[in-house]
């Protein structure tokens, strides 16, 4: 199957057949997939819980508006952004950079003046706008990895952030919520699965000039 | 070549060799791959202008801090997202669902309701950002296929957004240009592509619950 007809089989899915897992190689292959997603700087401004006890997924099902895909998916993955980049996170890059390349600190004082410049800004709001839209790449790459090893996805927004975020014990002053993905497999009665894929005719979504 | 060699392979270009075009069907492909992507009710709420005039590239360079992808990469894609849902993008969304899947426009109206629910936000920032991060996961799908395409790539923030806005005469009231990908084939003598490729410890990126 190639890349194409893997996407075009994907959909969001509203009910997981709940007795099949997702395998923990499988699942491994997919979340290296979010691991070498591209980021603003290289800076990943972002972590994954990775959920897989019925226990904490039926605690966060108040906290979703439409239940029936976290009751019944192999795994949820809940990505979580950071709302500001101090200075300790990016001595804490440039350390690693150092010590994977196996070069001097000093050798990347450019690469880390840019950095600061972007990192300080003073307006919050717009870093966390940032990384939140880093973390999208992130599901975009899950997404993607899991519809090349046939595993079902649902990206869910739907949920009460305050929520969601006390059950994980959430730093809020330094971290959110961004956006989950469930994991699994299809139902074989999710209707959903039949339904003809719509996308905006490409007319209006493309322009070459 | 699996898709997380491609993956581990793609790294952020920071010059590509200008002799070097993207064939039009494999443009196609990756271009299809974003079509696909996933978005929050199937909204879309963005749109693809795919620059390969040398004449528009050219104008585009001053816009951006970094020039040298802009003028040397094969085609530049720049992501454009709405800043509102209005009443008639919707309507069109809904003619075309029922088009494309042969049902009645009266038989989706709860699914009307839930999205008249979230786009009516009077919000419009928390709109605007909504749809910046849906053109993330293009972003995402683009850059993956583009890796197993053996298609290079560099996502680049880094523009003066207004300038880039005005050249590509954007309409701010109702879009902005969100973010840009450059594709083509990295030069030889970018050194880039030889360094090793920097990821969190997954002590720090994922934690398994």
């Amino acid at each position: 199957m190639n890349y194409l007809e893997a996407l075009q089989k994907r959909y969001s899915v509203k009910k997981f057949d709940s007795t099949k897992k997702v395998d923990s190689e499988v699942l491994t292959r997919i979340l290296q997939a979010g691991k070498l997603s591209a980021s603003s700087l290289g800076l990943q401004p972002y972590r994954l819980l990775i959920i897989e006890s019925t226990e904490m997924k039926q605690k966060l099902i108040s906290a979703y508006h439409n239940p029936s895909q976290i009751s019944t998916c192999s795994h949820l993955v809940v990505l979580i952004s950071k709302k500001n980049i101090d200075e300790r996170y990016v001595d804490g890059y440039f350390r690693h950079i150092s010590e994977v390349r196996e070069v001097g600190i000093e050798s990347l004082s450019l690469f880390r003046k840019n950095i600061d410049g972007y990192t300080q800004n003073p307006n919050q709001q717009a870093i966390e706008s940032w990384a939140e839209k880093q973390s999208y790449i992130v599901l975009g790459n899950l997404m993607f990895a899991a519809a090349l090893e046939q595993v079902d996805t649902c990206p869910m927004e739907g949920f009460k952030k305050k929520e969601i975020e006390e059950i994980l014990e959430i730093d809020t002053d330094k971290e959110g919520v961004t956006v989950t993905l469930a994991l699994g497999y299809r139902a074989e009665d999710d209707a959903f699965q039949h339904l003809k894929k719509v996308r905006k005719p490409e007319e209006k979504l493309f322009k070459f000039i």
